[in-house]
C-alpha cells in the first residue's frame, strides 16, 4: 500500500513567511497533501488562509489542541499522518509534544524550541513516541552540501584544520521591529524568540550546516555577542572563535545587520589535502581546491558527484535548483520514511538524511553556550 | 467559487524528463491537482507512472483520445479542467487539437508542434476554442526576465541597438542517440522532432526569450546551420545574424555540442542609454550597465524591481529561486486565469503573462526561416 | 655582452593613450631603456613629453625621419636599437619602413597599417631587413592565453568544433568624436584609421587571439558590418559567422557601442573532448570544461600549467597580473631576442612567442574580407 | 630641476621573491632608476644579480654599510637618493637606520622590523632624519581600496558597525620549510621573522588595509593563534575578534594553511547605510551594497569614482591593473614626493598617500598584542 502523506499545519497564517515556504516545499514532489490546519490564533484568519488553499472547512480548526484531538479520532483512511509546526519559537514545544504523543509524525521549523529545558524534554518525547521528527534546517538539503559531507567523510580533504562559516544578512539593519513588520517583531522579542536573536535565527543554521558536513562537533567557543542596532532587545550580531577535536580551529560569524547582504550563508572547510567552499546564494556550485592541482568545480547534477548528492537532485545540471528544492528534500525524505513504515519496509539510507531531534538539541546547547560566552570574561567555554 | 484546477497529463512516463518537471511545477503553488493521465503509449507504463503518483486507476487511460472522451463525460465537479501535453513534438498536434475542441484548457511543452502547417492550424483551433492555451517557454517565467522586459518597455535602455543571445549546451557532444538515451533519440529524429534539432529544442527558447523581453520581432536572418557530430540527422549547432526594426542588429547562437556547457542561456541587450545582461544559470541576478554611471545589480526579491518581477517571486532575496519556480510561474498564472474565468472575474494583468499560441507560431516560423537560411546562398532572408 | 635595449618612440605625446602604455610595458622588466623620441608632430609637444620622461633633449627630434637618420649616425654604444611606433594607423607605414631599412628593430601598435597594399609592402620590407618586427596584439601576451594555445596544441580539447569570440566595448556609444576626444577622433576617421572602425580597432585583436590559440585560420566569413551611432563615418559594430578547416564553425562579434561594457574580450573554444573559456577582464582564470568530468579552473601561476604560460608569469598565483604585464611580455620577449642576437645565441623558444608581421598582414586581410562581406549580398566570402 | 630618482636596493638576490617585485614596481612608471645594490650577503651573488640587471659593477657592493658609506661620498649628481630594503625582517632595522641617518630616503618591505623595540627606535630615527620613509603595504595601493577609504570618509556607509577581514593562503599547508624553500624558511624562523609567522607576514597586511580604509583603530582584540602544521616554529593561523571605537565589531582571520587558497585578501565593511566588499584577487571591482537600493559595482577607471582612486589608475576601465600596479603606486608617490622636495614644491595631496612609519609601528603593536592574546586566558586585551 502506498499513498500521499496527509499533513496538517500549525502556524503559517496571513503575514507569515516560513509557513508558505513549508507549503511550497511539501507540495513540490507530489508525496504530501496538506489537508488540515490551524494557521493562526484567530480562527477567522485560519479560515481565510485555509480557504485560499482550498482546504475542507471541517478540517480548519480554532486551536492546535482541538485539531490534534479531532484528527486522532478520524478514521485511519482520512486522518492526517504528519504535523508541520511553523509557529514562532515559543509555540513549538506544546504542539510538538502533543502531536507526537497523539501518534503523529512531526516536522518543525527551527530552532527546536524556546529553551534548553524544553529541548531536553522534547528529546525524551521524541524517543518515547517512536515517531519521526524532522527539523527544517533546510540548508543541509542542498545537493552540494550533501556532496560536501560525502567528500569529508571519504577523507578527500585529509584531516580538517580550519573551518570558516559565515551567515550575513542585512534586513535588520534598521529597527524594523518598531514598524510592526511581523517577521522582525517576533524574532527580536525574547518572549517569542528565546534568549537569542540572530544567533537563534540564523546562527543555528550555520552551526548545523557546519557540524553536518564535518560530522564533528565543536568542543569550545569564545563569542562576541552584540546588539548593534540601538533599541533592539536581542543580539543581532555574533562572532565566534571555535575549537574542534584533533586541534582544528574555526570562525563563525552571523549577523542580521550587515547592511545590503541578502542571505549570505557560506562555509569553507580546509583540510590537509584540500578544501571546500560553498555559498548558499550560488548553491549549485561546490569548489574543491586541492593542495597541488587545479581547482575542481562540482555542479549540481553534473559529473563527479556521489550518490548522496545525486539522490537529492531533480534536474539536469545547469537548470538551477534553489532554496525551495533544498527545503523540499526534507519533506520528500520524511514522506519516504513514513511510507516505508506503512509497508514495514526498510527505507533507503538516503531518505534518512534529514535534520532531527539531535540537531535541534545541539543547536539549543550551542545557542546557550554562545550567549553565556558573550557575557563571560573567560576566553574559552567548553561543551 | 474557487478550487484547485484539475489536470490530466499526456506523456511523461518512465524515462521522460520534461514530464516530471511539469508535475513538479504544477504542484508547487497548490493551485493544481494532477488527477488523470496517459503517460505512455504502453498502458502498463501509464499504470506504473500513475501508481507512483498515487492517482486513481480509473483515471489512468490507455490513449489520450479515450482520456479526453471519458473525462468530457464526467460530472463537472470531477472532470479535469486542464490538459498538460508533454510528449515529443510529433505528438503535440493531435492532443492539443482534440483537448481544446473537447473544451479543455491546454498547457503544452515547446516547440508548439512538428510543422508550420500544424502551427497555423493550431492557431485556428485555439482561437475558435476560446480556451486558454499556454506553451512552456519557461525561461520567460524567471522574475529577472520579467524585470528586463519591464525595463525595456519603460525605455530605461533607450532605443535598442544590439542584441546577443546565446544558448549553449554540451550534452549532445557525442552521438548519444546511438546509445538509446531516450532524450537524445527523439530530439535528433526528424520524424519526432521535425525539421530542426537544436534550433527547435533550444534555439526557440532563445528566440522567444529575446522577443519577449524586447517586445519586438526580428525582421531578417542569416544563419549557419550545422551538424557537427558525425552521424547525427538534425542540426546540433546554429549561428544566426539578425536584423530588427529601427536598425538594431543581433547575434543568436545555439548549440548542443558545446562540450562541457550545462544549460547556458544568456541574453544581452544594448540600448543607447544602458544595457541588460541576464544568464539563466545565475537567474536571480540582472546586470544593468549604464552609459555614464556605475553598473547596478538587480537581484530577485530585492530593491528597485517593478511589479512584474515581484509578482512572480516567492521568496525574499538571497533565497535562490530556480528553474522549477520559473516553470511554476506559468502554471500558476494559467491556474489563476482559469479560476478567474470560473467566477467571471477579470484576471489581474500579471497573470496573463505567459507564453501562448502566438509565441508557438512565431517560434515555428523562426525555425523554418533559419533552416531555410542555412540551406540558402542568399545572405539575408526576411520574415 | 649584454645590456639594456635602447629604445626610441614615435608617437605617444600629450593626450595619447597607447603611447603611455607602451612606455609602462617596456620599462617594467628592466630590459629596455627609452632614450629618444618624437612624440608629436609639434616639436613643442615632443619636448614637453620628453622632459616629463627625463629624456636627454638632444634625443628629442622634430620628425621621425630626422630621428632615424641621426640615431643611425650615433656611435654604436649610444645608438638606439629598437623603434616603438605608437601613432595612429595612417602613420605606421612610413616609420616602420624607414626604421627597418635604417637597421632598427621595430615594435608597432596594431593594426599593422592603413591598407592591404601597405601590409604586403611591409611584409617585404621586414623580410628583407632581417630585423625583428613585433606587433602589440597584447592580449596574446596573457599567461592564460598562452596556456590555452598550449592545450589546443596538445589536443586536450580534441578536434575543434565551435569557436565563439566576442569583444564588446561601450565607450563609443555616443558620438564621442564630435567632442574632439582624441582617441575617438582618429579611430573614427577613415583617413587615419583606414577602411574599418571597430573591426580594425578591436575586431583584429579578437581575430588574432582566436587564430593564435587555435593555430588555425578562418577560411570563410559572412559579416554584418554596421554603424549604429548616427553620424559616425566608420563601422562601430560587426558580427561575423566563420568557417574553419575540418568543418569547425565560429561566431565573432565586436562592437564599441555596447553601452556599459568596458573591455570585454572573451573567447570560448569547443572541441570534441573539452572546451576552454577565457575572459580578458578576469585574465588570470582559464576554465577547462571536460566532456565527462568536473570542470577545472586553471589560474595564472598555479598548478597544472605548461611552460609556455609559466614563462610569461611574474608573480605567484593570486597576485593578479593584468593588461600591462601581458603587454610587457611582448617587450620582454623582443628584448630577449635582440640581446640573444648580439651574442649570436639561439634564443629560447618561449621568447620567440610574440605577434609579428604575419599576424599584421593576416589581420589586414581579415579586415578587408569582413568589410567586403559587409557590403556583399553573397553569403560566404572565402580567403 | 627634475630627473629620475636614483635607487639602491638592499636584498633581493637570487631566490628572493619580493626583491624582484620591488624592482618591477619601481621601474614601471619611469620615475626611478635602480643604479646600485647589495643583493645578497655573498658578494658573488650580488654580482650575479647586478649583472643580470645591467648595473655598473662599481655600484655593486659587498655590504650595505659599505654601500651607504660610499654612495654618501659620491657627487650629488650621481649619488643615490633612495634605498629600497627588501631583506628578511631581521635585516630591516640596521639598513633602515643607517640609510636614514646617512641622508637617504627609504622604502622598506613590511613588516617594519623584528621587534616592538626596534619599531619604536625606528620611529625616532625617521622623525629625526626628516627623510621620507615608506613601507610597502602594497594592498592599499589598489585604486579600489583608495575608493573605499574615500567613501568611508565621505560617510557613504554611515557609522560603521561590523568589519570582516580575511587573508587566506594555502602555500604553507605542508611543512615547506623542511624542503629548504627559501621563502618558507625565513618566514617560519623566529630569528629571521620575529615573534609571529602568518600574523606578521599576512596578518599585518590585513590590519593595515582595514585601518587605512576605516581611518580608525582597533581598541581591543581576542585572538586564537595557532600552529596547525606539525613541526612549524611559528603561528600559521590566527583568528581575531576585534572591538572598535563607537561600538563597532570585527573579525579578522589570516592563515597560510588554508589549502588551495592563493592570496585571498578580502575586506567587508558594514555601516548603517551601506557596505563595501573588496577582494584582492579581483581588485578592480568594489561592491557597494546599499540599505534600500540595488547594489552598485564600482570598477577601476570607470564611472562614479573619486579623485583618490582615479589618481592611482593608469588604464581605462576593463584593462585590468593588478598587484604590480598597486605596488608601483607606492613607488610612484614616493618618487613624486622626493622630486617635489628637490624643487621645494608642495607635493600634491594624493602623492602623500602611502604607508609610512606609523603604519609600521602600529602593525608591530598589533602583532605583539595578538601574540599576547593568543597566550592569554583573558578574553579581551586592549591597546
Amino acid at each position: 500500500m502506498s499513498r500521499k502523506v496527509r499533513m496538517a499545519m500549525i502556524g503559517g497564517g496571513p503575514g507569515a513567511f516560513i509557513g508558505a515556504i513549508h507549503r511550497l516545499a511539501s507540495a513540490m514532489d507530489g508525496q504530501i497533501d496538506l489537508v488540515a490546519g490551524v494557521f493562526s490564533r484567530e480562527y477567522s484568519r485560519t479560515l481565510e488562509t485555509g480557504r485560499s488553499l482550498f482546504l475542507d472547512e471541517n478540517r480548519l480548526y480554532p486551536s492546535y489542541e482541538e485539531m490534534l484531538r479531532k484528527e486522532s479520532l478520524r478514521p485511519e483512511d482520512e486522518r492526517v499522518d504528519l504535523i508541520s509546526v511553523v509557529t514562532p519559537n515559543n509555540m513549538h514545544y506544546g504542539p510538538i509534544k502533543m502531536a507526537l504523543e497523539s501518534g503523529f509524525h512531526v516536522i518543525c521549523d527551527k530552532p527546536l524550541c524556546l529553551s534548553l529545558e524544553e529541548a531536553y524534554s522534547l528529546r525524551e518525547v521524541v524517543l518515547n513516541s517512536g515517531k519521526i521528527f524532522a527539523l527544517t534546517h533546510n540548508y543541509t538539503g542542498y545537493p552540494m552540501v550533501k556532496q560536501a559531507r560525502d567528500m569529508v567523510r571519504k577523507n578527500q580533504l585529509g584531516s580538517i584544520r580550519k573551518v570558516i562559516v559565515e551567515y550575513t544578512q542585512g534586513w535588520l539593519s534598521s529597527l524594523l521591529e518598531a514598524t510592526d513588520q511581523k517577521q522582525a517583531v517576533w524574532r527580536t522579542d525574547p518572549s517569542q524568540a528565546g534568549i537569542a536573536g540572530s544567533m537563534g535565527d540564523i546562527g543555528t543554521h550555520a552551526v548545523q550546516l557546519m557540524e553536518y558536513i564535518l560530522d564533528m562537533r565543536v568542543t569550545a567557543v569564545c563569542a562576541d555577542v552584540s546588539t548593534l542596532v540601538e533599541g533592539r532587545l536581542l543580539d543581532d550580531d555574533v562572532s565566534i572563535l571555535m575549537r574542534f577535536p584533533q586541534g582544528a580551529r574555526g570562525v563563525l560569524h552571523a549577523s542580521q545587520v550587515c547592511t545590503g547582504e541578502e542571505n549570505n550563508l557560506r562555509i569553507r572547510i580546509y583540510g590537509e589535502k584540500g578544501s571546500l567552499d560553498w555559498s548558499q546564494m550560488e548553491p549549485n556550485t561546490l569548489i574543491y581546491r586541492r593542495i597541488d592541482a587545479p581547482q575542481l568545480i562540482y555542479r549540481t547534477g553534473s559529473y563527479g558527484l556521489g550518490n548522496l548528492a545525486m539522490s537529492h537532485t531533480r534536474l539536469p545540471s545547469g537548470h538551477p535548483e534553489g532554496y525551495l528544492e533544498a527545503f523540499a528534500n526534507i519533506y520528500r525524505n520524511v514522506a519516504k520514511c513514513i511510507q516505508a513504515e506503512w509497508n514495514d519496509e526498510e527505507v533507503e539510507e538516503i531518505y534518512k538524511d534529514f535534520p532531527a531531534i539531535d540537531d535541534g538539541v545541539r543547536a539549543m546547547e550551542f545557542i546557550y553556550k554562545v550567549i553565556e560566552s558573550g557575557k563571560s570574561r573567560e576566553k574559552w567555554l567548553t561543551f
